[in-house]
């Protein structure tokens, strides 16, 4: 039988997945006290917590202390994996990455090469250039440390650990389909309901923008590349060197005349003006019986990734869904003309953390 | 970085399940050669193959080999708990059980408390008595071993893992509901299809047994005990007190008249005399512009499960499901009102095994 061991936390990160992560590791922190968990350092942008002994840092009111004007800024990136890497000798560390940041993701290999785990809902590192993508998995490997991401796709939804299930136990991924994104499925579910004839494309895109589903800035969704990036994941992981997000055709909701605008406000105030457009999408599909929906999709024999509208019978699953519900489609070489499909809640706080606190279990029970 | 480790694998079983799981296992073996994957023991209930001194079985021809005549009958369990247990020192062995054997899966407290892992798609360690369910359990901390059982449910589709990744972070689960038969799938998909008439009950029974799609006698899916023991399995795992799965209201499919019916070929003969009790159950379902599923469901709060039928609007994911496909829907505190949907193919020789093969992988990962 294991002795009890040590796991040191770093913590990057104290927004709305922060929080709640930080939250459920308090409750994980009682409800499991082997290995123990020490939180050791967090940041945020602009302040962090942490002490050269390593002394533990209060878990339920790390945020509360770190929000007090005491704490300094940051350290560089450098001196965090050096933090991290020289804990009590016997125990291990693991980093959490709740940004969104491209630096934290592109510090990664740093971190790994030094045995130091990441665990991370953050999309940057898997979803930029292909050379980062390879760069942290060769890390990992040569420090002998874990990379988890779940929370990088689908939110909490078991979508990252089930692809990487079926490609580790040898099945075939031919192909990959669905709504990736909570706030397109939140605003097509409205615009073009199955039932009933949806508001105008502008109005249900300002409610979204209210209700806190949009990013602050509407467009960082409408573009198409919080998508495109999660299928860039996929699509790596069922083993196409996808160059980067870019690299494939991606059907931005953002009209042409409007893509110089300033300002996310002018942008809404101008955004009705063009509701003609998507108006059009919308008819035309009901011409046809059926409602338009953005989708995603990953041909792996033929090579092929691809974000955009598509138009779906009203009978369909992706048609069918409710909510800000993502819903995603592994069809396989085992499981034939059937998929295997995961369906649920693919964004929020709560469940984005889980996909991390999740991770954090995972490579808990490695080290 | 950790140096190659050796982890020797023992199996009973070479069915259709089981020789689903040595193809893989002989190309995981191939596809990973860290740690080493040594076949060391392998059994049916008649024959078995394993050398004093630990010499490695060649996993591709291991069935062939067991299907000579030389080879002996099995020892009794406790001596192949002897055997795994006193592999080479340093390393570690796991017993794979893709059997349905009462025998075997009443063994796992002796492997587990000798420090012997155990990966399985044998229902019945997790849903006989919960003094078995807690015996396993406490032997697995006690010997510091793992157990893992994905396939006792839903086959390879991510059930287990997903509701236990759910409690472990801290989530409430309030309620499962689905289909989790392939066999009954297939039944009500094609008796009481969304569109169009559908067969006469006893002439589908009789098609899927030919497809073999049932057990060789087919009253082992229909008297719903398979399904219970899956909601068994299930409740317990979300905190639910189950004494065994008969301890809660099952309906059985089997017409009381034919219940003290000799052999399978005579009940199937019988079973055309008792197709108006389920063209009415069609009927009263039609009449509600409604079909007929047979499933099952756990109310966590209520302490409630059961197993039967049910009755649901054409719409519906459960009534729209196709082939032998499965649905599992859990509702818990942080996914709200929309459910974490699991679907797709919950039954066949390869998705079965490729839950064993996963849980293997994520047994190694750990020792």
């Amino acid at each position: 039988m294991a002795s009890t061991k040590t796991v040191y936390i770093g913590i990057i990160g104290a927004g709305g997945v922060g929080k709640c992560f930080i939250s459920q590791l308090a409750q994980l922190a009682v409800r499991r006290p082997d290995p123990k968990l020490v939180l050791c350092y967090i940041s945020t942008s602009k302040k962090s917590l942490y002490h050269a002994d390593y002394k533990p840092i209060d878990i339920s009111s790390a945020v509360t202390q770190l929000n007090t004007a005491s704490v300094g800024a940051p350290p560089p990136l450098p001196e965090v994996v050096k933090y991290l890497s020289s804990v009590p000798s016997g125990s291990k560390s693991v980093l959490i990455d709740n940004t969104s940041s491209q630096d934290v993701a592109e510090s990664y290999p740093l971190f790994l090469r030094k045995g130091v785990s990441v665990v991370t809902a953050n999309k940057k590192a898997f979803s930029s250039d292909f050379q980062l993508w390879q760069d942290v998995f060769d890390s990992a490997t040569a420090g002998g440390a874990k990379v988890y991401h779940e929370s990088s796709c689908g939110a909490g939804l078991p979508v990252i650990s089930t692809i990487k299930d079926l490609v580790d136990t040898g099945d075939e991924v031919t192909r990959i389909e669905g709504v990736f994104s909570g706030t397109m499925s939140f605003l097509f579910n409205s615009f073009a309901p199955t039932e009933g004839a949806g508001g105008k494309w502008s109005a249900e895109v300002k409610k979204a923008r209210e209700l806190g589903y949009t990013e602050p800035d509407p467009r960082d969704d409408l573009n198409g590349l919080d998508v495109a990036r999660k299928l860039t994941i996929l699509a790596r992981l069922a083993g196409l060197k996808v160059e980067s997000p870019t690299s494939f055709p991606v059907q931005s909701l953002i009209p042409k005349e409007l893509e110089s605008v300033g300002s996310a406000d002018e942008f809404m105030e101008k955004l009705p003006g063009f509701d003609g457009q998507m108006d059009e999408v919308k008819t035309s599909a009901e011409k046809e019986g059926k409602v338009v929906r953005f989708v995603g999709s990953v041909d792996v024999g033929a090579g092929q990734v691809k974000v955009g509208l598509e138009k779906f019978d009203r009978s369909h699953p992706i048609a069918a869904l409710k909510g800000s519900d993502n819903i995603i489609s592994f069809y396989t070489k085992r499981y034939g003309s059937n998929p295997l499909i995961i369906q649920g809640a693919g964004a929020g706080g709560e469940v984005t953390a889980m996909g991390v606190t999740g991770d954090l279990l995972k490579v808990v029970s490695q080290i």
